[in-house]
Order: C-alpha cells, then structure tokens, then sequence
C-alpha cells in the first residue's frame, strides 16, 4: 500500500552509477504524473525525461553539482506552463469534447469560463497556479517510483534559468519547477539512507474540528 | 498499484450523504500527507479535517455551495505556512535532533543555512514556496483515498480568506490553499461518473531527450 512505500522511499543522496533503471519502469513513474488531477483538468505542465548523459552532465552542473544527476539513469523535470492561453485551454477543450461523444454547448460554457478567468490574469500568478498543479504530478511520480522499487530524489535544488535554457524550454512556454532523478540507491555510500524519518508527530502536524 | 488507483479515481460531483467514511481510512489519508516529502523536509503546511456538520455547512457556503462538503463526511483542508520563520525552522531542528540521535555542528549548519534563505525572504514568496510543498501532501491524500476505496473531490474552488477565517487559521501563521471533501459517491446524481477521464497523451505530455 501507498503508506507502506512513503515510509520506504527517502531523498536518496547517492546513487549506484551502474546501474539503469528500466524504460517501462521510467514510463510508469511519468504515467503518474499524466494521471494526476489537476485543476479543471488542464495539466498545465509537461515532463521532460531526460536520459541523455551529456544533458545530464550539464543539468548537474546547473543543479549545484549534485551527482544524482548523472550517478542515476534519468531525470525527469516538471516544467510548467509559464502561462494560460486561449490556445492551450482551447487544446484541452479540444480533446475532451474529442473524447467524451464531440462539443455542446455546456462544455463550450464551461471552457469559456476557464478562458474568461486565467487568460487576462497576469503571467506570474498563472505560472504560480500552474506550479501547484505540476507539485500533484511531481508527488505521483514520486510514489509511483516507490512502487517501482526505483530511488528518487525529489529536488528543487537547482537554478530553473539555466535548466530552461539546457532543454530549450522557454520556445516552448514552459519552466522548470522540480526534477526527480531516478536511480538505485548506493547504501555505502550515502549518509541518509540509515536514518530514520523525521515528521511532525500526527498531534503537531494535523489538526481535527469533530 | 497506483497507475489502477489513479485510473479509479475521479473527481466526485455528487456524495451519497447517507454514507460515512470510517475515521481510520480518514486518518490513513491524512498519513500519507504526513508521509509526503517536502523541501528540506520542513513540512510547510497543517491539515485540518473537518468532520463537524455544522463547520462544513459554513465552509459549504464560502465554497460556492458545492455540495460535496456537505454530502461526504470529512473536509479535508491543506494549510500552508504564512511565512517561513526561526521559530518553524528550530522546531524541525529540534525535531530532527531528537529523532536522529542528539544535534551536531552539521545539522546546525543545515538549519543555519535553511534560515538564512528563508527568513529574509519576503513572505508572498515563502507562502508560494510553502504552498507548492502542501500540494505534493495534497496529491499523496488523494492517491490513499483511492487505495482507501474513498471518493474525493481535490478543490481549489473555495474563498481561502472566508475559509481561513472561519478555521481561525490566520491567528496560526497558515492559508488555506486547497480542499479535500472526503465520501462516497452517489452515481444515480453524478453527472460525471460515467464519463471517461481525458488526459492529454503522452506524445503531447512527455518530451524525451534521449
């Protein structure tokens, strides 16, 4: 169950370099992120995954040096949209009246209220909704690589400009917000893997009106 | 496994307000936020679930009347931090301290540093910060209730401000960011139940560098 590998998985400090993570393994754990609920449905975001090692060099160099860039078989950056258009809501309204029996008037309706809200809201406070919506994704991906047996590293560690500029993303609309490198973990070789897991207790961290 | 889970679940438009979720299936979907990884591991955020009747049926009207807060039987509430401050960070140290074997100059300096990014950072920047990282619990909530076999509706049509008030969550440093109704659904009075889910393809969501 999904508690059983919360409690499993950790933020793997160093991975095994010579070992891969299998492709259906990879595209698992980014189906997650594709099935996550997001507002209104519009998935404002994309995964980039990135197994290339000379893109990885240079993301790593981009991300504080951090070796489970490279150590790790891929990384996957949760770039979102910079922006809501007319054009990316009309393409989601688009495949939904494409996969739910063709448009009407009622889907019409609703999709021009989705336009009338976000398409004259400033840029940066549509980029910060559409970061929340990718963060939904971003911890699907990181359960289902639980799931996987596979270790992550969710980051935010690194410098979003220049990741941008690496995987050509700003022609594309988009910004990086976190990545997740995807290896198996090196246990000699890594500080946090013995230590236990530190929360607020259930009494500090939720709070209940019966 | 997840990627079924994920398939199940939908967005629940209508509640059968005779059924009651059990609290330990409550209790387990708020573990999972609990669970979930955050940046630096300082947890940003508090959930509040709402069983009260009469609480839910004031949260029902400062969230357009959506029914669902009043047909399940729990609300759900992701709270994030306000700000980041000295106090939050050196309760996490403290925390950590005690779970993993005393403090050390290292772990001191972790913090210290935590504390020098944070606290001098204006505080619309360390909520938006905080808020993405209640986003990653929220998501973790969502997966367990559908392992749970529970219907949820992920929210973020509500008035935070009425909401905060009403929880009286202003006076703890927290803003409410998104919701959570917690129930059964009642598919005679769900128009979306039997509509299948639409999700952009993966050619269209996934940009591989390979």
């Amino acid at each position: 169950m999904l508690l059983e590998k919360l409690n499993w998985r950790y933020a793997t400090k160093k991975m095994d370099s010579s070992k891969t993570v299998a492709a259906d393994k990879v595209q698992r754990i980014v189906e997650a992120a594709r099935l996550a609920p997001t507002s209104s449905g519009l998935q404002p975001f994309q995964v980039i995954v990135v197994t290339n090692a000379e893109v990885r060099a240079k993301l790593r160099a981009a991300a504080y040096d951090q070796a489970q860039l490279t150590d790790g078989s891929a990384v996957l950056v949760f770039a979102a949209w910079d922006n809501y258009t007319t054009e990316r809501i009309d393409h989601m309204l688009a495949l939904t009246a494409a996969e739910r029996g063709g448009s009407s008037d009622a889907l019409d309706a609703y999709y021009d209220g989705l336009k009338a809200t976000y398409v004259p809201r400033d840029a940066k406070t549509n980029f910060e909704h559409a970061a929340r919506q990718a963060y939904i994704g971003f911890g699907m991906s990181i359960a289902q690589a639980a799931f996987e047996g596979v270790d992550a590293t969710p980051m935010e560690g690194f410098e979003p400009a220049k990741f941008d500029e690496i995987l050509g993303l700003g022609a594309l609309g988009l910004r990086s917000v976190c990545i997740l490198p995807l290896g198996y973990r090196d246990e000699s070789g890594d500080w946090l893997v013995g230590l236990k897991k530190v929360r607020r207790s259930t009494e500090d961290f939720v709070t209940e009106l019966a």
